[in-house]
């Protein structure tokens, strides 16, 4: 069965693609969350983490994924509440999160560190204590993780496939809006470009017959532009892209801004991710001083594409031994101080 | 690029498509993992479990996925465990595993039942307790958790691809050949049927143009043949079959043994699979009393596909108030003990 593809705007998206069941419910939650950090004062952003699903079947038995543990989103989470922002953290189902990050089930399982004590009496339940050498590592996070819980700072939110994502993030989008400049985007999964719209799915588990298996998809919606545009106006907004040829990572994260319009885009190359990441924005357009007439040169300069944007290297040394869960340094904790610098000057500059 | 679908066989696959770099590793523990299991006269079992993926790029940033969180596979293995066999965990990364699998980072953090208590001296490093309605149930997992890895009778190895499945699935059952018929094989795992061949692979990142996304791929080697002829013959072979259409059940899995010959073929239906699955096997084609023809009418008789297979159908109720983690009752439980019942049954009955 052949049919043409079609590219669908935000717009047409969101008016044949049915919303996820919990739409209306987690929207509630977030708006009590936004509600409550709003009258606090807080800087609030939206972390959003892991990769999206295209299920291939109503019954969904296969379905076509991105990449993604999460471990970008779920430790620039952490980075963002120890500076003191509220967090929506919006993660793929399964992905890593914040805090419990530290302890993978499969590289530092927790069982591995607690012990059985001889009861101290007999007929006594046993007692359950922390291996010494693991006590401190795990005191640190549960500390961190105890006064985020006390504080209420962070909410959290999953999606699975690619129109959960999309549905969601409008909704969260459109709740930030009364938080104005004072909200960041931080969007950090890594979502499908592709869909297969639900008009044209099987219903049940496609059988494999004797040749080979093709899939025919739509392009997801570019949603960038109607989130800088409409959802969410003032909004503080980073973008990332990921890939895995360097000679196209400046490139497309111009092309971005140019297409999108928002803030900031953070490049980095699958294999040097976890130490190194541009940060490319568009450069402020220099005010011309007062009499000067705009001269031929002037606009050329301004639109010398070259000169239009700023590229801002963050590099940090790869660790020598690196203890499971605890690196010597994260490269999320740069990247989070230089967007929250970034996000006072933005709020300092409202217009 | 339009290419014709290609049939693999099981050796073609094997001389075409790369081994994962950590094969040789990983089939050197086994090998010892076995031996000791073998001179301790244990039975052992491999349990597969989790979801494989198809990559669609070289640098890998999308690939294609089955549905499964590894339930079945991990809470089969604790039970396998607790019946006194030896498990060969062969799990999908970061899906469930035994023991852990009580302990999902979504729906019961850890974090979350560990409290600071205040330090007993000023000064002293506080220490951290298990919060007291959750002491019993980690006690009880904990004890288990503690005696098998005393015990050293699981042994664990991750795949994501079906290539690593694949290879690594022939490499362990070549291994487990010598425990002859007290070696298990509990395919849990879901496992794709198609895949796309390295030399068919996008280098990089495929780029989203203006239209839609075609995959073209060819279909996995049905590798259930070989491994009941020729790597680990008198192996009792679990196999599964997983269907969204009820209808579908019953004939595939008849289907399944017909072809490949192997013991079991285990149904389940996607919507209640954990409270009700149906084990599927061949007849033992009755012997003929001594002296008796093989007169037309048994000729017949043995040839009625009605007649031919056995299916024992297998329920568990669905609990009202179920506790996360700590089900009233789980399916598995009643799926290994028939299990174990007919591989004792299979190895009595040694020719």
């Amino acid at each position: 069965m052949h049919t043409e593809p079609t590219t669908f705007s935000a717009e047409e998206y969101f008016a044949t693609q049915p919303p996820p069941s919990t739409l209306q419910h987690d929207v509630e939650k977030v708006r009590e969350f936004v509600e409550r950090q709003n009258r606090d004062g807080r800087q609030v952003v939206l972390v959003t983490s892991g990769g999206t699903t295209v299920p291939l079947e109503l019954n969904v038995v296969r379905f076509l994924d991105n990449f993604s543990a999460g471990t970008r989103g779920a430790t620039s989470a952490e980075y963002f509440l120890k500076a003191g922002y509220a967090v929506i953290f919006m993660h793929r189902q399964f992905s890593l999160q914040p805090f419990s990050r530290h302890y993978s089930h499969s590289t530092n399982p927790f069982l591995d560190f607690l012990d059985i004590d001889a009861p101290e009496s007999e007929g006594a339940t046993p007692r359950i204590s922390v291996t010494p050498n693991k006590r401190e590592d795990l005191l640190q996070v549960l500390t961190v993780y105890k006064k985020v819980h006390a504080l209420g700072t962070l909410h959290t939110l999953t999606f699975v496939t690619v129109n959960d994502y999309l549905w969601l993030l409008r909704a969260v989008s459109q709740e930030m809006a009364i938080l104005k400049r004072r909200a960041m985007f931080y969007l950090a999964a890594a979502v499908s470009d592709f869909f297969l719209p639900r008009q044209k799915m099987s219903e049940h588990k496609i059988q494999s017959g004797k040749g080979s298996l093709h899939i025919e998809m739509d392009q997801v919606p570019k949603i960038l532009k109607p989130l800088v545009d409409e959802w969410t106006p003032g909004g503080y907004i980073v973008s990332f892209k990921l890939e895995t040829d360097p000679n196209l990572l400046l490139p497309k994260a111009k092309q971005a801004l140019d297409r999108y319009g928002h803030q900031v885009v953070i490049g980095n190359d699958l294999h040097r991710r976890k130490f190194e990441v541009v940060f490319v924005s568009k450069k402020p357009q220099p005010a011309l001083p007062p009499g000067i007439e705009q001269t031929e040169a002037a606009i050329a300069h301004a639109s010398d594409a070259s000169n239009a944007f700023s590229e801002y290297w963050l590099r940090i040394d790869i660790p020598e031994t690196p203890t499971p869960g605890f690196p010597a340094k994260e490269i999320e904790e740069d990247i989070v101080a230089e967007l929250v610098r970034r996000h006072a000057e933005w709020i300092a500059n409202t217009p």
